[in-house]
């Protein structure tokens, strides 16, 4: 605080208006030069990656993470030397300011470990491979396609379309479900009074079919057995390895298939059963007798 | 709290009637010149930003995010410079108050820390685009269309009409709903007893018709297929890519559609089913046997 | 703890009965004079607030609120002063224990903490206008109507008279409801069978004599469409644009309204449905056949 | 530890039986003391606080407040009077192995924190008159009626007889049921069937007889029309203002006068409804076909 | 971890065997003393509490409380007294260790804080008498009976049996069910049919009649009133204040005796009601028609 | 960070590949030695504990306790010694980089405080006998049986095979089940029409059968009287204290006893039970009239 | 901040394109050799583990974890010389950088704390032996199949498919399913009016049968006794004691032998059952008599 008033006391308030003009003038120059150098920048960005990356062992999302990130990294630095040029035309010494040990120091060296932690955590995000752009991830309470992974946030494309911005200090533990195979689940309840072993056998018969038809299926659906006795059915489950991004087409096919086996053989899916038992309100009963 | 002490005895007590006088006219004078700026002020950047923005190739959330943080920086320089004069005028030496290492400087200093990290915060939010007003977002618990965003809060204005200030400091992860084309997804449930193929083809028909009357639909709504087993449905899921803002209207026109068609075709979404087995009780057994 | 120590040894026991008198003799005068300047300081707050803000252009709860931490900030600095004085009558040196570097400080310094952190949010609350007396808000699990914005603490008094007393330091989020126009939603259900076009325009009508009894109703209510399909009922909503506060009173007027209309075309809004499966236990059907 | 190690080796133990036949008659004497002017200090505390507080105009929950504090300071003064006096004749300098800087200091620092954390929040609950005895306040999981404000924790006794005891620095956010008048407020459900108007007038008859009978409602019974469409029901709302304290005894006299003005007019509060709808199972269709 | 360093070098291998005897022998004698010193503290520390606490005016609580704490405060002295004389013994200078200002001074320390912590809370919990021996209480998630309140854990048994260890310093708030006379409640359903004054009658009658039959009821259980509308029944509560640990016997009593007075009397308590409206399925119709 | 930079410069690069060989060689007599004194050492510690243990008067659960915790105890140290060999061999000066006030200082400090903190916790878990091997335990989420208590983490068996690593700073407050005798209880509920004096007589009956039959009863069966009204049963409470661990096998059998003494005297455990009203629709009750 | 200037002002701006070539020349060669050593490196470590790992007494887990971790320290090292070598290239004295006592010195150890806290905690994960490659854990929320355990990060496969990627200070509590033998567990329900002791019996055969024809039980499947009164069924609990991962499969088997057995002897699994009493709505009544 005291800092402000010392800077307004030593600010050369006479020459303002002279220096007015001068100083307006350099501040055009330097957005002008601004504004050039981002726009080329970006051109030779594009085409380095565009060019360098695909002809290189690289995968496409790998590709498009750093490209995405070195952008990032770019804009960043340009508007840090724009604001440094800037402050440093209109004659304010932030950085001793900042340097200074005071109340200003400690509160941007606050703000300062944040962002040094959202740096550090994305810089192993990349090294460690944890995430790359167009993954299918779960960061939090968040889960969608990445965007972006940045300098300082990360940004996840929901599958409604909403666009989470993420800082990356925030992700600790992360769900990557791009990384390999995955599994079909499909649990489907039979009646009590069904055979169990038939119900099994049209199920795989079932399943088999599928798997003939469709080149996704990496470990054809085996039927496991008995997994709970349900309210009103016994649960049967299925489950299959499926090629990655394929596991709920492959899951919406074996629903159908399975319900169509089951019409064609007479089981049900049982629907919610109860068992009523009879009784008459006593007025009613001594009106009987 | 001893610094109120020296305040208390070092005060000139003597003069105080005298100095009054001269001291009320002083503040009265100041509080009018703030006035006058103020109003002045704000006419100028209501101009400003009037002319200068519309002509360029800004969004028009972008140009009324940055005139309302002009605005709000504008107020609060000018309440900060309001108050240095005030307490210079009645004598108080703030500034080495607080420079002091004392407990009243550490404690405007966490003070301090907590405002600083708003418009650190803020400063991020601002530069890396992450919201606009006018966006529609989610920010922990509240979501609603955004106001301002200020140096130190922002305003999000709920859609049941309720105003939320939120301290930029608190605002982490963030979902912006108004950032590219959203999704649309109807669930509907067909009875056990249907032809799965046939509710496909009726649901399917009658999405084309919905795509063909509107324009807000970007990829035609698509019937993906039986998602689950419901205890008296199967249920069937329809989704759909529309411009930003559209997706609530497009999915009632999609279950509106689709419920005709159905009724048209004699499907019918099932009600809740329940299988009753009646059994009698023992003593109405005894009675009938 | 040794401070104590010291303090017993040092302090003068032998003259203590003979200046008990004069103490308590000066303790009782300056308790009176607290008791005379509080009563006069009241009145004139009073008076001032009362004379001066009604004649000019500041909102009614703007004035309140001012009017309530003005006598919150009088009745702090005379307890304050009061203690102070008390302490140094009584010989007790605070300033100097407080000031110390040992642990009575280190506590009291944590202590001030808050409380400058209390301050500090208040202070904020005032400037950015989030918050007057007779508000509407919510904050953290309390809501109610603004009673007054104290130094420290915020009272709010809910809807059933409990007076809620919440540090301002606790205040971080804040949703105000009295800020602009409020939303009337009200969601209904048909049945199955009922045409759906036939029910809303039966609503949109309804609507429409409500808007035209009504001066309070901003944005004619609007009948949305099919905004779900529930277990037994198709919901349709409609929503309104109020004047603020009458939301609550829109909704039953158009919740009647709605109801009397559908009474009278013939419209129910449906109860529970269940669809039932009559089946056999085992037992009796052998006895049958 | 080390202190310890000194404490042992520095001790006298050589004259320890000598000795300790002269300190035992001293701790004798000095919890005689102890007990003697504990007696004494209550009487006079209670017969102060019994004349005094009676004639003047303090609020009788306040005069108890203030006789607990009274009592509860006294208590722990001379405890900590007694428990150093007892150090002392035992020879232990326990104020100067507090003061050093070493492990012990530390610790007893950070507990002493907690202990002015709770003394600070307790002055301020009484300062600001947040609480009294005999208020009836709601504390984070606590509910009850305040039994004791003390200098480190209040007591608040539950409905069910409970007492607890809470730390002042828990106290926090804080609400009073005994400031102010209270709202009651009664739900109830009609039929679907069952005329509105007709319910309210009969509703508003009964609420207008209730009032004229009690003395405690302060503002008349209002119904305020259709709050919600049950399952089974059209909920009507009704409140009315009451005496601090009277609410309960008023919502229960409306619930019986409602329902016995119901029964007059033939109204029904409805039961749960269910729509159901028959359909044989199709081994069951064959077999009557 | 340099301390381990020094320590190796310097410790006096060459003599290790040779003194290794001497050592053993010294040890082995210790843990003799420790052995029989523990034994007649316990005898003399049992008899102490026997003969002087029970022909005072203490309560038997009170009197456990202090001999459990002294048994508690004698072993952990015997301990660490046996710990420090088995060190010095072996050579190690735990106490210059520990009061460096290495990392090993440091950790230390954190962990002495804990402990203090501990200490200082379980004082309290004995000055303010919180807690006694044999009281029943509920400390965050656990509930039971106090089996010992120690220097730095506080024993809780449950009532199933479950022996809880709490630390002190995890004592917040706490709950002491022992404290005063307790509620008995009872909240019973009485149908929409049945006429509520009569109910309330007969359950008046019932509650007199276990009134006087038992003496641990302090004021004679009230029927209040109407409570609450249930979905099948009009909830009447009733209320007793019984003798401390007496009210769940009570409760169980009121139940069956307002149970048996309604069976007298032909009012039922309601089994859950529903209303059941028929509707033939759309197929069935049209078979019928 | 720059330690790195000095370690690399100032290591020894030219004589590496011939000092490579003696170091090896010195290595894998390192090695060799740690493979001996481990297996020498676990064979003296099991001897030591399978000999002197079982002939004094420790319990079972106790010595394995100690068991454990010696042999976890020598490997850290044997592991502890071999890794600072090691180091030696290879000449890193492990020593005073961690006691250097650096980076690296302190980021080990804070790790070596979590290790205290485990072994500090540890220690008080077993001075304080809160623990044993073999004991029945619940810590935060887990419980099981106790396999182990090291020297930084308690190792839990769950039931269902899983075994839990927790470390001892994790275990604040601890529920020990094998410390005294358990409690059966079990509810049972009547129907509303069964008279409750002769259900509590056949329950009562059968319960003593059941504690005549068993051993692990300590205090017998009892049967509480009514518990609570259920929605479609009269709830009666039956305790017993049982035999550690024994709990829940008498459970089972009080319920099947109580089960079989029902059927014997005709008394059912209802189902749950709905009183069903029949209305008719609108539409049917014009067909019919 | 300030560094930033120094920085950019003795950066030599003169030279840069000159120098630019020769450091380009630099830096390809650089990752040409990082290239090299890395792909030598990881051939190395995969001969060196396949080879000497599976001719000695290790686990398989063991090696694998071993192995991955050799590859992922190998991996850090060779990353971070780089980085080092590119740096020192560059010119950038990052070392002295980061050991200045500024803003970024203290930004970075925080991050290098956190990293400290990770690797500190994977090295007590393994030297316990918490956790190998292939163990089945559950940590925090995710559980699965470790894939490996790093230096910063553990990765764990879920059995849908997903990479879970924790840090390892963000494991704290472990379980590990994969150690020792597990429990399987059915709870299946019998009809109220079955005979109790005839339906163990069955059960108790069919679990014995089942036990004959797998080895993977290794204790008995054993009917317990009643477990529960559900709401209408008796719950009967069989548990038994299998191979580590067969537990699943023993289930699903146990549960098919039952179902089977009961239905050779008509025990039914009992649906839900409802007792229902029929009452005539009073307008009814009113009609019929």
């Amino acid at each position: 605080m005291f800092k402000l008033e010392n800077f307004i006391t030593n600010f050369d308030w006479e020459n303002l208006l002279i220096k007015g003009g001068v100083i307006t003038l350099k501040v055009i120059g330097i957005l002008f030069a601004y504004w050039i150098i981002r726009r080329i920048g970006r051109k030779i960005l594009d085409r380095t990656f565009n060019n360098i990356l695909h002809r290189q062992d690289i995968t496409e999302g790998r590709a498009l993470t750093l490209h995405r990130l070195a952008e990032n990294i770019f804009s960043y630095a340009l508007v840090f030397i724009l604001a440094a040029t800037l402050f440093s035309v209109l004659g304010i010494p932030v950085a001793s300011l900042i340097a200074g040990a005071g109340i200003v120091g400690l509160a941007v060296g606050f703000g300062a470990q944040g962002l040094v932690s959202d740096v550090v955590t994305g810089f192993f995000l990349l090294l460690e491979k944890q995430i790359d752009v167009n993954d299918y991830v779960t960061v939090g309470n968040f889960d969608g396609i990445v965007e972006a992974v940045g300098l300082r946030t990360t940004q996840i494309r929901g599958f409604d379309g909403t666009l989470h911005f993420i800082p990356n200090r925030e992700i600790t533990s992360l769900s990557n479900h791009s990384r390999g195979n995955m599994r079909a689940l499909v649990d489907i309840g039979i009646s009590y009074e069904d055979d169990i072993d038939h119900a099994i056998d049209v199920m795989q018969q079932a399943c088999e079919r599928v798997a003939k038809q469709t080149s996704t299926i990496l470990e054809g659906p085996n039927v496991l057995g008995v997994q709970a006795f349900g309210t009103s059915e016994v649960v049967i489950r299925v489950i299959a390895k499926t090629v990655n991004g394929e596991q709920w087409a492959i899951e919406r096919q074996l629903r159908k298939a399975i319900k169509e086996a089951f019409d064609a053989h007479g089981i049900e899916i049982p629907l919610p059963h109860q068992v009523l038992i009879q009784k008459q309100s006593e007025s009613q009963q001594k009106s009987l007798s």
